[in-house]
């Protein structure tokens, strides 16, 4: 398999995935605005390359975490992987691993967190989300702290699941062969097709997680925490203060709250709010090499990609994901030769016009 | 019957009803730009969700001129709902009163005012148009306020009527068997079908109500009166001086003059002008929980919602009035949690992007 | 013949032309840009109405340089009427009376400038354009002034012809039952076809003419001085300084120079340099009742209306021309009525939000 | 062949190129946002043309780096034009003379430089991309500057090849009959089909040059130096510093980096910043006359036009090459005649709004 750019990828996949399933990666809350409107935001940030400047060499790389990654592309977390390819979050980490990044497992993982650590390097990061049962949030932060985890990844743009009318029109459940293995106590992993996916969440996770909670979740885990689904200079400032490690400026891909603000618009904001203090990354509608540049300029560290992996599972397995994330590195670096940038550092932001 | 959301169902409808029926209920003034603008103008308003807030309990109700509302969704009043289902107007009622919330009786109601009051808690509104007969309008006040009516709704932007170029060329005019049942003394109801609605309309209704006008209405009938159509803050902070009981952000749906502002759009001025004194209320073009939200956010206490109701009329009587009126409360309530809002008070304007 | 609104003219009208009149009639310089921004320019003002005047009466009529009109639109010049229909700019000028206001006659015109005359109550205009031969200009304003015209209407957005592709396409020149009967000495009319339009415009008309050939018009003619196709406000101050007697705002309906701002857009600043001292009029996309209401909230104490007016000519002749005011009439009455206005006097700028 | 204006020809030019060729012409980086943008740009940007001047005598003439040309329009460097027409740059070149106007050699040219020298007056211009190997430039240079070029054009824009999307899925390499003639020594011609484009250029082209580098070039050749490819105030200010002798304001047509910022957008950023000191050109998107007007009221002196020539050429060879230079120049002078200038000194800033 081989595409030109991502942008192809998700009519390239959709003959491969049934469509309930297609249409649950590919779907978003009620009328897709936030949707659409985080691609198309990236597209109206114009670019102001600089010239004349020797760019025979680019360095890509960057720290996060304490972890050297090849390139400021992350994994996103996605849940139930399998349902896109048999290898699932397996194939996903392995092609992470080959091109240098770090990749975020999903509480919804269809592959155990345990199954998928040795194949990353850096450390994979895990997304949580908390049960109403505090016990089995407790006892799987155990497990991926006790697997060698790097960070949890702390989704506080859920509290409760946003309406997917493409899910609820198909009645979307997961196939029978995919099921949760993070979500329960181990040992009692929950079969996925026993509900739909909206009641099962409603069902099981807790709408009530609040700032105080940061102090709770430390105590049971000590991993740096980033909290992903920020959005607001307030709620930035906020984290900074409660001690949190990093933030990710997030409308969860448009699949939570229509017409929240496309997150490349919010990211300047959180940045200028956080000043430094913390690492802030940016998902969404990224896309292109120069959708990366743009959100560093504008103040990210790094991003994190989504759908276009999952469709590159969905073509070709492992060989797919990486083949997205190395498009998404080239595109970078030509980017960044012609943006005047050797170093992530460079990309400043009068590199863009808002 | 059952649907997904609101958006869906004109076209749902559309079969349902005959076409110049259809096409007075759908359409608007001329080129229908205020018409369009209604609905798009929330679609542009961008949210900036809280996180991290306990929104385990969410609380929708709200005190409206003394009665207490399940949820900030009141039913705009609509002419001759007759024509949409053989209950019409009792259809209505009945589904407003289960979901807890006001419905507003139109002056161009095909069932009697008196004949729908028994159906309605809390106590519905009236709406009024004033007849150049006087006497007319002081009897059906009369009327209205011995049926035990909560509050009038004073049309204020239809001193003539609106050309609505669908009903033009269609010659519309109400099917034989919907008659207006207020618009003339008891005992004298006119059968609607004996002229057309904008002859009919012209020649009976009264193009010089002023300001003034008020203290006649408000000594003929002690009710709280509520004017239906400001869109402008020096009107607003006038109708605060005369000590009117609420306002309606409204252009009519878009069915009087076209390209007025869009309601969402005109409701900040007249909010801000009016500084919480009266409550204001706004209608034209929510179909979205997340646009109630968006209109509490900007100022309003409440909105109403119009054609959405007729829809669900023509569908399914009662019952598709029900879920009309549900559905928006669901999502409303979605929308509350996802933007860390347990009450309506702390829908504040820092959740939108104007 | 009836239609329902001007919009919907010129689809009607179509079929009732040869293309290269119908083209000739319908379109604008280059790319038509300015063509159709002169139209939506209108739809994105948005109107701001006052509630609760007394509209039952309202009064459209107004005074220009002494005459008084029943409605201020008047009917601006256009060339060659004959191609529309066989009476020409006699029917236009019929039709203008009839509800009584003001046509301008081109000295394009197809039908000689004394002959319709008598058919024009209040007093026509007369729109020249300057010959290279400035004896032929001199001998016809002789004849204007003479026949009783009421003012001279300087078309200043032509010293050249802009290119219009449409008759560079269909190699346009007039039928040959069509000549031009006021451009040329009285005795020796040429015949329209012997070339075609730009051709012959180019030939004779002259590209010199400056500020300081305005006291040469007003020796040779003492009728009041009004220039078509300002749309600055620094040459709106010099008009004034000028001694000009009114200005219209004008793109010449697009047909000049493609891109020029569109009318209404440029009508702020020319009515704010000219402050009352002079009246100012628009033309250029006015379609419906709202955009006269528009133009004078903005400035304009009347506009112009063009092509709708050669539609209803083709479609009906002065049958067609009257519908066509009358409508537009009844519109800005409407309109009137839902603002809150009972005089043109009280269309004031609050009313629009540009 | 004839045509009616510049933005028509891609379509006619079409069926006369091979859909490789077609696409290599035609195309831009990425998703062709900037390709597109380029042109939208200029009809965004709204005219106010002043009335009354004495527009009879138009002088389009200006002087650049010491040379008189009849019109303020260059042909852009483009390579390979022997793809678009046997007779290559050499018809291009031919045409540019007779309109008195400078074309610009590119370093990709497919016919030699010495070759197309003697068919140029005023003298042409010579497209500089530097090689890694210098020894390859300075020699290219020493036989650019015997031959009596005027000027280098170094192209800033471009230290690596910007990817263009339909080149990759056309797998695109030039036919074997056009081959490079100045990129390689004297005698050492390689044939432009040993590799594909965007692979033989990554190969042999410098990515290291920076503003040092300018010292050396001028050490290797005395002619006046133009920088391309500039879109911001500060490269602006500092090519003023390094001694440069004239900015082109470009984004290389949207070839380059997507995204980046129309060229008539920067345009006014570079002027106000160079502030007369030292020529600024633009290019990208200058299809019609007003496109040139405009250019120069947002501060160039002159404007390039790409691939219009290049569809000129492959229509008709160098007639078509004149004839888009002088539809260009026709309504550029159309265009000031109705703005009001007689010179391109007049056209002002004040005649647009941006």
């Amino acid at each position: 398999m081989t595409f030109v750019n991502l942008l192809e990828l998700e009519a390239l996949a959709r003959p491969c995935l049934p469509t309930a399933v297609f249409d649950y990666f590919a779907g978003g809350a009620h009328d897709e605005i936030t949707l659409g409107e985080n691609r198309r935001a990236y597209d109206t940030v114009m670019l102001r390359p600089r010239v004349l400047v020797d760019v025979r060499h680019r360095d890509l790389s960057t720290t996060l975490l304490g972890a050297r990654l090849s390139c400021p592309v992350l994994v996103a977390p996605m849940a139930l992987q399998g349902m896109a390819h048999a290898d699932g979050e397996l194939a996903t980490a392995r092609a992470a691993t080959s091109v240098g990044t770090i990749v975020t497992v999903s509480t919804l993982s269809s592959v155990p967190a345990e199954d998928i650590r040795p194949a990353c390097t850096p450390a994979p990061w895990y997304q949580v989300y908390v049960h109403q049962d505090r016990g089995i949030t407790t006892e799987i932060l155990g497990r991926v702290s006790a697997a060698g985890y790097a960070a949890l990844v702390l989704t506080v743009d859920t509290p409760v699941l946003g309406r997917r009318e493409r899910d609820v029109r198909n009645a979307f459940r997961p196939p029978p062969s995919v099921v949760f293995t993070n979500a329960a106590p181990s040992g009692t992993m929950p079969a996925a097709q026993e509900s739909k996916l909206a009641e099962y969440f409603t069902a099981r996770h807790d709408a009530g997680v609040t700032w105080k909670d940061l102090e709770w979740l430390r105590r049971v885990c000590s991993l740096p925490i980033v909290l992903k689904g920020v959005v607001r200079a307030d709620d930035a400032a906020r984290a900074v203060e409660h001690g949190v490690d990093g933030l990710i400026v997030s409308n969860h891909g448009g699949r939570q709250l229509d017409t929240t603000v496309p997150a490349i618009r919010a990211l300047p904001e959180v940045s200028d709010a956080v000043h430094g203090r913390i690492p802030v990354l940016v998902d969404g509608g990224v896309r292109r090499g120069t959708d990366v540049l743009k959100a560093i300029a504008l103040g990210a560290c790094a991003v994190l990609v989504g759908r276009p992996v999952l469709w590159g599972l969905a073509l070709d397995g492992e060989a797919g994901v990486r083949q997205v994330l190395t498009t998404l590195r080239d595109e970078l670096d030509t980017a960044m030769a012609l943006c005047g940038c050797r170093t992530l550092g460079e990309i400043t932001r009068d590199l863009v016009v808002e």
